[in-house]
């Protein structure tokens, strides 16, 4: 019974999941999207985002050519939940001149070089105050720091440890030609509806500024795997896709939308960091075996593809919010290397090379398999449970006995009529059987084409609610 | 406290098993068993068995020497669960003659060499057209395949690749001169009633021609399990040993006895290609954790045996039926070699030198001590709860104190009254414990006599059910 | 998020439990203290105790001059449970002499030549009948054995071996200068009542004779323990010390206070050979995740302490009695070098030289530790669920963002707030996060001056009863 090496030539055959997302999206074509999302990623780079501002509302607007995004406008003061919506900040110039009138640090040459969310200031000052307001990195001399004051009003500049050694002990002139006043904070969401209203929610954060990976990344994949589910026409779960300001975002959405679309939420994932290099990395959701925690565990250890799961932990980026303990929402975080372990984070170093055109489309075939996942994942029930049904009579078993193994989909139809009680989804028999998800979706179409199966509807709950 | 190494004194004497089973057997002689096993798996060796027809009416003939069998027969057509029982097939003669006349392949040299359910049929061809029904394995070139047609109806032959090699082109005479006819499915069936209804349910497949460990083995292991049985005053649960054709013979016997018998059986065990010369490997029922797969872990784990554990799968022998999820009842499948792992699986070198009278005896040592531990495992109340009870004013205490280690029965008692509260059985307290369950077993007798404990009946669920 | 980097650095500082002892005990002294138990030790050591009598009575008169110890008496005859208390035994000298008249074994050299609980007896014999009577140990030629012959009216003597070689074949002396007649068993018992009426209970046993780690250490850590908690103002449960003898002791206790005081323990431990060179063992509780349990992992695990867990067997010390099924108390045993294991246990081995003053105190930290922890550990509610509270605001959070690792108390807040809903205690929260409870108190402390977090009480059951 030579299952093992079976299964692994049909591992093998799905491993690139090219093949099944052609069956959804015949036209899909990995190499193309992967230069497209990279380009964009090239448009979207010198923009000077932030957690409010025009930074952010240009950037929608350019993602809004690509998917319909409905962009709100949500008044500062406005209380959401412990917190309030801060005034909004923007950005015109900033700079540190020297005794000779020479910018030494300069907004223009990059938007890292002003802490974000700098309060306006403009004055003189000797080397020796002026350093109270600098940050560098002493570890990688030539890398400019990516710093916030979000919630405390002050102001300061980022440069590369190298140019701050140049600095001589002279008067400079500083100044920060920005405001934080009374406006908005801007977010985008793109609806697309299935047959059911239970939600899948896909959320990335876009107030980072001139970071290529964190998080313009996200946003380009989750942009891209929106349009590919606007070419499917049967979706039964409806799709909605958040662009929002990471941390204050979150929690003005979830307080905005907390009694009508959060109870709708069944399924979700935070998408960032998932344009460079490294391997998968999955954070499971507070809840730890969610359905969506399982697809992952599925796709990362059975399909053949590099990757990690995490634990849940209470730091990261939004899935913090979505996973607060009133919340408890079923939403785990994909990324590729981890936020904090590698030295590029949050520096200049990430930047346009340090995302790639193959790493961005390989995240995107992953979403549309989390999707096929998802959307195939049922509850099914053996209408002939006593004894195996014969198969023979329905061409579905060789007509030679006998050999010593049987072959792959009859494996996967053996799994599927002796668990199929009801009692577990289709994602638990395909971890049962140690089969892929795909073997086990082709068996269970083939059942039911013998009306030997049929789905059985189970509570809300066990859908992962 | 060196428990540990007491323990392995006690675990090797017990090792053998021989000790107790001469405890309920007296005259209990493996080697004579042994042997006596072999010559009767000589005896039914040469017969052309099926899942139908004379072949196995012959054998069930045999063996209802040795144990007082109820043969069943049941007419082609009659409807079993999604399966309707088939035509009897009988066979006579089949061969292939070349131009000269001469018998290139024939059955009278073995009956492997027709595929077993093959149609009746005479003509000539030449051996291009031939080649569509033979059958060689050509990695193992002298070895005939055994291969069969039950439910698609065809004609073939089996042949060793080398003999196949030297057919010329030629035309050839073949003659199947079988019948497939309504007649009648025949099985087997013996009960040996105990003072209880519960059941434990043993299993064979009788169905196969001239192949030796698959599964005269079983079927010889089975009749004197039961043999062994017979002599045995005192028996707990009813035993009832089934002689079947594979899959429909165990379709339609559950089909026949679904309301009846299948509510009473609390243990099953079907045994399958136990006469090799490989370890033990126990496949765990659809439960997993039934007490038949507890006993069969604790008896490979605990007692020193070399053997494996399998999960449960959903292809193999008669297990199959048994553990489909309307039925899942708690029956394993004891095995040495596992089915398709070796390369004399289903081919003329499962002959009469694969299987050893040693090895048939092992098991048949196996399925007794199987007995020994299902008989005895009970739940147990610890009549004296509070505190540990006097064991010293009992006698059952060593009289001097302060020495470094406790005995092996000493232990094993305090193990059993600091567990026995109601909730676990017997072997949930040597799993516990780490000692081998006839320590426990020595321990409960000693404990019930100075009337420290008493059994404690629980539901029916707890038993197993 | 270097989170693992950092809160090394917590824990090395924590490491030594000392900081956070003086935090309730600023003047504790761990050398003095030290020190002081081993010199307790020395004056206790000479004294013949046994399970009744007099030897037990002056050690307790002694405890009682450093805590105020009750002493009970309970006469003979009195039944406890399954047993009944022993007549009272004493002894004044006890010898073997030669022809010549010489004192060849003698009490007056050891208390331990004797076997404890021997009769009274006087009379001749020659070595050949004597020798029946005599104890040695021949793997430990110079060392005298520990034998007892509680329950069964026999008398003995226990040399070593060396010497037992030496003695010539002629007539002998024996005498036993004992009384075993109707008296008392005699235990102490403190107790330091705290706001709540449930208790967490300290044994300790105290009926072995000159030996000083098995249990003059025992005692002593208890004693000091109890003395330092009386120097604490606010103490949540009530502690209650136990000195009493092995077995019948505990078993007297748990009889007369079974519907009393039994009902209101919540933890409880046993502490035994805790004053060697050994590293810490734990043996779970017979529940194996009581509360206590919990905490010892906690503390053996988390904080760099060498230390191994045992799961609850039945044979040790009065964890026995405490953990018998009917009782099934949340006692645990603390020792360092287990019982039986190390070839000094129960020979005179165990002298003043096996137990050290380090070893004393480093246990006496620990215990501390353990009142810490059981103290501090609740349940608690996070106030504002949905989303993280804005931290920040409340100066609680650092004021520059965009660094890759929080510090060690946001993150130990982080988890308190994500994982304080009600179902967990602090220890669990501890487990999750992977920090040492110090960190989570300090965060909870924190949280709660901030209103973030209010306790909730659970019913009795979560607590550990």
């Amino acid at each position: 019974m030579n299952v093992t090496a079976t299964m692994q030539t049909l591992q093998v055959e799905n491993g690139a999941f090219l093949r099944q997302i052609r069956e959804i999206l015949p036209e899909f074509d990995p190499v193309r999207l992967g230069h497209e999302m990279h380009a964009r990623i090239r448009e979207l780079y010198p923009i000077c985002r932030s957690i409010t501002g025009n930074g952010v509302r240009e950037t929608l607007r350019r993602i809004r050519q690509w998917i319909p995004l409905e962009i709100h406008e949500v008044p500062s003061g406005t209380p959401v939940f412990d917190w309030v919506v801060p005034r909004e900040w923007n950005i015109r110039d900033a700079f540190i001149k020297n005794a000779a009138g020479q910018r030494v640090v300069d907004f223009q040459k990059s938007n890292l070089h002003v802490v974000n969310y700098s309060i306006p200031f403009h004055g003189k000052m000797r080397l020796a105050e002026l350093k109270n307001h600098l940050f560098t990195l002493p570890d990688r001399p030539d890398w400019i720091p990516y710093r916030t004051s979000y919630y405390s009003e002050s102001w300061g500049f980022c440069l590369s440890h190298r140019d701050s050694l140049r600095l001589a002990d002279e008067e400079y002139e500083v100044y920060v030609d920005s405001t934080l006043e009374p406006g908005h904070l801007t977010y985008g969401e793109y609806v697309l509806p299935g047959t059911s209203s239970d939600e899948v929610l896909v959320s990335t954060h876009i107030c980072h500024p001139s970071l290529a990976n964190d998080n313009l990344s996200g946003m380009m994949v989750a942009a891209h795997w929106a349009r590919c589910l606007q070419q499917i026409q049967r979706r039964r779960f409806t799709y909605r896709f958040l662009f929002i300001p990471g941390t204050i975002g979150a929690i003005t959405w979830l307080a905005r939308n907390e009694t009508t679309v959060v109870p709708r939420i069944r399924h979700g994932l935070v998408l960032s960091g998932v344009g460079d290099s490294g391997s998968f990395t999955y954070k499971r959701s507070r809840q730890g075996d969610a359905v969506v925690d399982r697809v992952l565990s599925h796709l990362l250890d059975q399909e053949g593809l590099e990757g990690k799961l995490l634990e849940f932990s209470p730091y990261g980026y939004d899935e913090r919010q979505f996973c607060s303990p009133g919340l408890n929402l079923p939403v785990g975080r994909l990324s590729r290397s981890v936020h904090g372990t590698f030295p590029e984070y949050h520096t200049s170093a990430d930047n346009l090379d340090f995302v790639r055109a193959n790493s961005l489309e390989e995240t995107l075939r992953l979403c549309l398999m989390i999707f096929r996942v998802l959307e195939a994942n049922r509850f099914m029930l053996n209408l002939n449970p006593k004894c195996e049904p014969q198969l023979g009579r329905r061409g579905l078993y060789r007509a030679v006995g006998g050999q010593a193994d049987a072959g792959a989909l009859e494996m996967a139809m053996l799994w599927v009529l002796n668990l199929a009680d009801g009692t577990r989804d289709l994602l638990a028999i395909a971890e049962r059987a140690s089969l892929p998800f795909s073997a086990i979706e082709t068996a269970v179409r083939t059942l039911e084409q013998h009306q030997l199966l049929e789905e059985r509807i189970p509570g809300k709950k066990a859908l992962g609610a």
